[in-house]
This record gives structure tokens, sequence and C-alpha cells, in this order.
């Protein structure tokens, strides 16, 4: 996911309105403007925006973690966080049921992945991932010069675990092997026995990242699994992250973790920055962990949203993978690049292209009720034969 | 005056008192507890505790940025926050009149720093910096395997630059030179023309990171100047880093930023993690930029503060080195590690060890009714013979 497409597309409305830079804007530009006519639909005239192309939380954070975020905004703001970041620190290990020294912090749980990658760099690693994945690993490996060697997902976008192994067993020295369950742009979980028993099987120099950002959402299916019984287990080689961004829509407070054994947890904080975590980033991620109420309802609403989405894909013929996340990628028949246009002139930001082949598109899943809203657009851009 | 102190010594003050862990407490524990009857002073019994041991602001963030970035975490805790973290780009390149490419962002200078060190790294450099200084790039250095060389301080704890210059042009290859200026823990300013001179004469493999963390304490001194004009001149081989955490009493929210050429601040952003700066962070930054009358109250409250201490210290005989910043090195004549513990027992941080040589502490000026109170137990510890 790129990091500027948020600033570059909402200034994009902007420019396109005429409108002088705001920080916050809602509603939509006048049909009148720059040759929007044949794009906007009457019914998205001054509507609110949607914005469905980072995988964000509709829904927002938890109430009692703004409150506590405010808090530590107004008590802590001019104070080095230590403290709150200890109880975090603390209270996940409790949660997992590890020790304080397994967990490595971060910044966004893109902290912890530069941090991995930056000790693979000291391996002179060579780096493999599917693709589509997400592309921070591969950023941050670029940035480092790191060999990225990419294994394209199988049939119906699934993540190859036999290919993927195949090709790691024929690089030699040390292997970054990437993966990212549920996988960011598909959706899909992987063949949980497939990568249990190649990580059980594989040499310490071949080192397990497993993104599990969207562990949440796929939590209850039995067909998933995280690594964390491995790391459990005493696998040295895995390291797996998690983040506050999605269930917890805390994407803005910047929070994020790893787990690992404590040998390799160690190694790898040395590569995360000091006080990486913010006050009211720290207490607002305490504060989500206690209140369960919010986390069902996160969890309740993202699975009525998609409900209302797969079913209108269906009623579509709009083929979709199969989603363990908060997005869905599917199809929209034409090319994605017209009907991302057609989308923002009627206020509704979707994902980039993101697949090989094009046709596809990454929604996120927003609130029940924009759901509805995007739903009823898409009825209308098949009336137009825009899909 | 904050209700809160940090976690270590937090820790400390409820094991000493016996307490059951409290996140927020205030007030002192009883002489009676522990072993303290020896060291507790009858005016500090039950006394609000003074954090003067991190260089923090003790007044606090600017209202108006509390405001902001409470409002930030309301509306968009759950977004990526790339909009604010443009805007905030756009306005330091506007306040220091450089293009935004010129702009690092940071979570905390900190994260710019070690940006810089990973940077070094792929070009195998090796580190020099003057001792004591600021620990960060020893520690990120450390991390990544690179050779760090220190050049003791000279007289008067003043950085010597004509030493460091010496040693880093009898070194081979790539050359980082850390320079934080003022000077922490020392407090000191560095010879503008020698600097000035070495960077104007250094070949382009020599990489000054001049870490001016505390420059707005110092920026009216005509002795002082920043590195900025030398990046205009066009240097690409210097990067300055600023922070929020200082005279804008926002460590807890963690920003910062770093200046470079155009070419090196493309280069030194790539090893920056993505989306690095919180929703609040980026809003409460934006708002200080504009409250200049927090700004100015800042400084005058730091002015003040620091006069009633040094006043102090000049009528207890006890020496300092001058300071440009937001803290004082002075002597104790004790050991620091017994004066660390009787105010510790008077709930009053300090500062570590950070000279070779004993009998110095480095104190963080808080604000000025802090500094009598702390002036006053300083002068309890005289009569008792503790200095």
């Amino acid at each position: 996911m790129s990091k500027t497409i948020l600033a570059s597309s909402r200034r994009g409305f902007i420019r396109l309105c005429g409108s002088s830079a705001a920080l916050f804007y809602s509603g939509m530009c006048s049909a009148k403007s720059a040759g929007l006519e044949n794009k906007l639909l009457a019914f998205r005239v001054n509507a609110a925006p949607l914005l469905l192309n980072y995988n964000e939380n509709s829904l927002g954070m938890s109430p009692s973690a703004v409150s506590a975020a405010m808090q530590a905004t107004q008590n802590l703001g001019n104070r080095y966080p230590d403290d709150l970041v200890e109880q975090l620190r603390e209270t996940l290990a409790t949660l997992h049921d590890v020790s304080p020294k397994q967990i490595i912090l971060g910044n966004g749980s893109t902290e912890v992945i530069q941090a991995v990658v930056t000790m693979a760099e000291g391996r002179a690693a060579t780096v493999i991932e599917p693709t589509p994945t997400f592309g921070d690993v591969q950023r941050y490996s670029q940035a480092e010069d790191l060999e990225v060697v990419k294994v394209p997902v199988g049939k119906g976008f699934q993540t190859d675990i036999g290919a993927l192994r195949k090709k790691a067993e024929e690089i030699s020295g040390t292997v970054l092997i990437n993966i990212c369950n549920p996988n960011n742009p598909t959706g899909s979980i992987v063949d949980n026995k497939s990568l249990t028993d190649w990580i059980m099987d594989a040499p310490q120099n071949h080192i397990f990242l497993i993104d599990e950002a969207y562990y949440e959402y796929a939590a209850s299916n039995p067909a998933y699994s995280s690594v964390l019984p491995l790391i459990k287990l005493g696998r040295e080689n895995v390291i797996l992250t998690r983040t506050f961004s999605k269930i917890y829509g805390m994407a803005g407070m910047r929070v994020g973790y790893g787990i690992a054994a404590q040998k390799t947890a160690e190694e790898v904080r040395q590569f995360a920055a000091g006080y990486n975590l913010s006050a009211p980033g720290s207490a607002a991620a305490l504060a989500s962990l206690v209140d369960t109420a919010f986390f069902k309802r996160s969890l309740e609403s993202n699975q009525l949203a998609k409900l209302i989405l797969l079913t209108a894909l269906d009623e579509l013929g709009l083929e979709y993978v199969q989603s363990h996340t908060n997005f869905v990628l599917h199809r929209i028949n034409g090319n994605l690049e017209d009907y991302a246009a057609r989308m923002a002139a009627n206020g509704i930001k979707v994902g980039r292209r993101m697949t090989s082949e094009d046709g596809w598109n990454r929604l996120s899943v927003g609130t029940p009720d924009e759901m509805r809203v995007f739903v009823q657009t898409l009825k209308a851009f098949q009336e137009k034969a825009w899909l």
C-alpha cells in the first residue's frame, strides 16, 4: 500500500473542485466541475465521501481508547512515555501468554517489519515473498539493497506455500520469508498445514516473518492459524507481527507489535527506534485491549458490512476472493483506471492496482451503512455499463 | 506539574514505600519506610515529585497543541494521517525556507538519526563522535556493527572540533561525524567557525549528522549557529535534526525531523519507517508551530528557571558548564550514586552518570517553581554535608 495515495487523492478531490486547501473536507464537489457531468451519479451529489482504499476501520477507535489517548495527551504529552509503554508490553505478554521480553513494540507493525529486514540485511539475506502481497518488506529490502524474489500466488490468488518453499530451498545462505496471513491484497489465508510443516522442517537461517495484521478477522476460522503456537514451541526463526490499525481502528495512532522467541525479539528490538511509541498511542492501545465490547462490535460490524458487499457482488455476478480480512479483492470487469476514476468522481476512494491482471479491485470494507451506499453505487455503475 | 513519574523511578518509589502498583500517584512516601529516615528532608515529605532526569519540558505542551492532538485523535485516530503529515512537511519547509523535499520527518528526531546511521552502514562508514554526547548514534551504530570512534571533550567539557577533525582525516573511507550542538549532556555549543571550516573543507564521504535538538534554546546567541545555512549552500553531506520534544514540550507525542539537501533527504527517507508520524503528533506539531506565544513562554520559563538554578549553584560554589539548553551539567562534589539516591528519596529524579569523571550531574531545568524547590533541596543537602 503506497503511503502517498491518500494525500494525493484527497488533494485530487480538492483540485478537481477548484477548492482551496482544507484540512478536512466533506461532501462532494458540484457536477458542473471539471468534466464530471458524465461520471457523477445523481444520488452522489454532495454525498459524504467514502474512504475505502486503505483498509482502515471506518468505525473509528474504541470510545475508551479515544478518552485514554486524550487524557494521555493532556497529562503526559510532554513526557517520554516509558510507563505506558511498559504497561502495554506487559499487557500484551499476558494476553498472548508469552514473556514481556518476547514482545517487540513498533510504531505500527511496519516498524517491526523494518527492524526484521534490517536484521536480515546484517546476514546478507535473500528475501522471498508471494506476489501480490503487502509492499513494506519489498520497500525496506530495496532500501537495504537486498534481493527480493517474488513467487506468484496460485489459482484463486492463494499464496502458494509449496512454490515458496521450493524457491527458498534453492537459495543458499540466509533467507527471509515474508508471508502475510491473511494476505493483503488478496484477503486469503494460507494453507496452515503446509506452512507449519515448512516452518518445522526449515533450517535456522530461514527466517519467517509472518504479518498477521488481519489476524483478528480470521481468528475464529478453524482453517486459519497464527504462528504463535510455533513461537511458543521455541522456533527462534519465526517473528509474527500484529497491529492496532485494523480491528482496533487505530491506524492514525501508530501502534503495532511483534512476537518472537526471546533471543530473536531481543535482536530485532535493537533495530527499532528508541521511544518508538507515543503517549496517546500507548494509552489508546491499552484501553483497546480491555474494551472487549468494542472489539466484538468492530468484528460484527465488519462481518455485516462484508455480507452486504458480498451479497451484492453475487447479485452482480462479480467474482471475488474469499475474504478473511476487512477488504475484498473483486472483479470489476473493465479496467481499474476508469473504474477508480469514476468512483473518485463519486467521492469514493477504492484501492489502487495491486494485481498483475487488470480488472480487479481491492475494496476496504467500511461500516454497514457505507457498504449500502457503495452497493447502490456499484449497481448504478452496472446500469451505466461501467462494470 | 505532571501527576506522573517515569517507569523505573515510579516503580522504585512504589517498592520503596511498599505500595501496591498504581498508574498515577502523587506525593511522597512516608519517612518511616525502608530506611529513608536519614535521607528524607522534612519539607519534602508528601511533596510532589520533580522529574529532572530526561530533559523534558515541565511546562507541558502548548494548549493549542493539546487541543489539536485531542481533535485529531477523535476525528482521525482511525485513518493513516497523510494529510496532516504532508501539511507538517510543507509548514516546516516554509518555516525554514527549504523545499518540502528537504524535510525528513521522524518518530522523534531519534528515528531520523537511526535512518542516517542505517544509510551510513550501507557505505561501511566509521562513526566518530565526542564523548560524552547523546547516546543514540552509538546505540544504532552498535546494532549495525559499525565502529564508533570516541573523541573526549576538551577543557570545560567543550566539544573538541579540532581533535574530531584530525581523527576523521586519519580514517579512510566513509566517515559519519556525529555532533550534537548544543551538546547533551554538557549543554555547551561548539566553536562555530571551526565546524563551518571543517564542513566546507571536508570530502563528500565525510557525512555530518548535526543533532540540533536544543537549537531553540541557543538560537539567539550570536556565538551559536545552526548548520542550516551550509545545507542551503548545497552541502550534500550535512544532515541536521530537530525535535518537538524540547522547546515545544512534546516528548510524549514523538515528532522530530531532519533537514538536508534534497538528494540526501531522499536517500535518508528510504530508511525511515512508513507512516512514521501519528495523527495526534502531527496535529500537535502543526499547532505548536503557529503558537508563537507558547514558544516565547517556553523559552522565557527556561531562562528564568535556569537563572534561579545557576544563581544557587554560584551561591553554593558548585561549578557548572555554561548551558545553552534546558539542562545544566554541574558539580555535586560527592559521588553521583549517593547524591541521586538521596534526591530520589526526596522525590527528585536527576540525571544518571554521563561523564567519565564522577562528581557531576546533568540536571534538567524544570519550571521556575520546580527550580525554587530544587534549590531549596540543594541548600538543605549542603547543610547536611551531602554536597
